[in-house]
């Protein structure tokens, strides 16, 4: 076992309050992931990736920021990976999801704020998280009051940069919106001393892209009756996704798919074939909240997809084509991110015709819409959610929760009751 | 006394419920204004507004409307009043301050949304506010995420058009803005069938500047001390504002003034010269939310000013100058709605120097920061107040409240306890 806290030290973590922290993990994580059946050998990959979370990757950071390169950190899907890459840099998306850092951020951002927000707000005022203390800045954006408003408030304590997302569809927010990455670009180019060139972007992007591409693999995969993969396996796959080695990451995404068409061809599952089928579909869900995945599996189901940010508002949409010039891939770049079907948008009908296909597609018994407590847009998307599956006859559960454990007997009862409905 | 309610019925309204909701009004007015010591004889027209609040002004939107006239809701001060007049149509701003249509919103909207959405939603949903049924159409804006995706759910049950306020001030910020301006206009003119001609838009734009003027004038009377004017007459003002007609309502400011300059003058106050004078400054306030305003001036205070959008947020900031051209007024309207210093801007520093301003300037001894609960970006911003304040030794209070009275116990001890010590 490395030690790796003189990295930690060096990186001004609060060493007692970071040991309490990893000392929960290895346990949870075993207890959630671990103790399932018939688990794909792949994972294993993945396990380890989970086993040195704030050790090894860190430390490769480390190692690039030593050689002279930077390290930006990043919360949502809104922020083009490739353009970062571009610029030499590695884009990292940081912590945020564990109640163990909400009470530090309850000192400074309103209480009635959602727990992705305050957790990711409050590994930086406690200094738990190494991936935004090795980052030399985070760039965040516009797509809810919350993280808006946060972001003004972490500027305090850490080299933070914002940009815009548009809130309607038109040509004047696409407009802007390619003006933000203009500018996300010059300041890139500022802060590494590299020129972001057509080459290095469409190279960065092809990587990026092939890292989508194996995600959706793995997405497709599971359509399969049985699932051949478990929804705990397959959603901490995208989760790692957010700050694993792009190449590495990709490559062992698709050594996963490959032992997964294995399994489909030879019907075997992750879960009895007759497990409900669930959608999970609404607010992201950032390492280690595992919270809603496992009830469900605990109760029988098997969640085949996450119609989320840690889902498939991550990969979904390819760039589109272009002609290869900077302003051509810019461009790309703008139109394949205005495709995400955030929340952020009004309208957003889109994201009801998504989940309707997922649903369809993935021969989706039933839906389950997860919403963080205080997340408005979300919130209020829940209602179109529920219309739109009742006219397809598809049973809809809305789940409103936090990161705490207050809650798990109630939501227990809750997922037990719906499945039960779906049994009959 | 005129029987409106064959007009009411023609407005849908839903007669029963609508019948308790004015039947509360009457005394709730009496014990908040009218028994009020010394107060301007001028108030006289506006307790007559309100003695009519759902009647003779309704009437007026209705006869503008029997003569072919359009009426067009509007909840937000980013919506600019001259455009809707030039196209000869009447803006109204709708209800939105009362527990009373709260509940049936919460039929619909998540129950973590902000009081003034609730309730704003609630009186459609109730079919409770005759100036929402009057409307041909509702404007709303994306100036919050619980407005933002409040309007797709209200678009279900009443014509609504958005248009997108953006979050940064950038040029190409202000370019979206100027060109959501100008397909508002083009949709005003669309439905009213009339065209906005730069000469329309400039009397339009001069009669609400005269109205904007008048605000103006009686904000500098309550500079005086003592104040001549009690915070709630003041605020009463600013909140008839939204909807009386807007060459009378001018007028009547305008008389008050005159008469609030003879008071000051001769040193005769709404309140003795030693109350502490207190800013209000945060979340909107619509009618008949008095509920800060009242504990506040019930404890002795006397409430200065309104940093707030039913408060200098609405009026402060006036038209530039401009060529004549309708291309030019545009221009000239986009900049000074985007002068606006409204939450919604990441960044808004330019509100914490205008709270330090008006403390300052109006000689407030404390500021208290009104924020309804779970509006995330005031909620945000209070730290930053709270600093700034307390660089220049300026007390500050925090309230987070809604509508419902359940508070008013816990409100009152806080309150008074803050005066008591900005008294020592």
């Amino acid at each position: 076992m490395v030690d790796y806290r003189s990295m930690w030290s060096e990186l001004a973590l609060d060493l007692d309050k970071h040991d309490l922290l990893l000392q929960a993990l290895p346990r949870m994580y075993a207890d959630t992931f671990l103790s399932q059946d018939n688990r794909p050998k792949a994972m294993g990959y993945f396990d380890f990736v989970i086993s040195e979370i704030h050790g090894l990757r860190v430390k490769e950071l480390m190692d690039h920021k030593a050689g002279g390169g930077k390290v930006v950190g990043l919360f949502c899907v809104f922020v083009p990976e490739d353009l970062i890459i571009a610029a030499g840099a590695i884009p990292v998306g940081l912590c945020a999801g564990t109640q163990f850092s909400v009470p530090d951020a309850e000192e400074v951002l309103p209480r009635n704020t959602c727990a992705l927000i305050k957790s990711s707000f409050g590994f930086k005022f406690g200094r738990t998280c190494p991936y935004v203390q090795a980052s030399d800045f985070v760039i965040g954006e516009t797509t809810c009051d919350g993280k808006k408003k946060m972001y003004e408030l972490l500027a305090e304590y850490h080299p933070t940069y914002v940009m815009e997302v548009p809130q309607k569809k038109t040509t004047l927010g696409r407009e802007l919106f390619l003006e933000e990455l203009r500018r996300l670009k010059a300041k890139l180019e500022q802060e590494t001393g590299a020129a972001i060139t057509a080459e290095r972007l469409v190279e960065a992007t092809a990587l990026v892209e092939a890292k989508r591409r194996a995600l959706r693999r793995l997405h497709s995969a599971r359509k399969a009756r049985p699932a051949p993969i478990s929804g705990l396996d397959a959603l901490l796959v995208t989760q790692v996704a957010f700050y694993d080695d792009t190449a590495r990451f990709t490559e062992n995404v698709n050594a996963l798919c490959d032992e997964l068409d294995g399994r489909i061809a030879s019907g075997e599952g992750a879960c009895p074939a007759d497990a409900p089928r669930i959608l999970v579909s609404g607010s992201p869900m950032a390492i280690p909240n595992w919270k809603l995945h496992r009830i469900l599996q605990d109760s029988g189901a098997v969640v085949v997809g996450e119609e989320s940010c840690t889902g498939t508002r991550y990969f979904t949409y390819p760039s589109p084509e272009h002609d290869g010039s900077l302003a051509g891939q810019l461009e790309a770049i703008a139109d394949r991110q205005l495709e995400t079907h955030c929340a952020c948008f009004t309208p957003n009908d889109e994201r009801i015709e998504d989940i309707l296909t997922l649903a369809r597609d993935w021969a989706a018994e039933g839906v389950v819409h997860y919403n963080l407590q205080f997340c408005h847009t979300f919130a209020n998307e829940a209602l179109k959610v529920e219309r739109a599956l009742a006219r397809e006859n598809v049973p809809l559960l809305r789940i409103e929760t936090d990161y705490s454990d207050e809650d798990m007997g109630q939501l227990k009862t809750r997922v037990e009751a719906f499945l039960e409905m779906l049994r009959r």
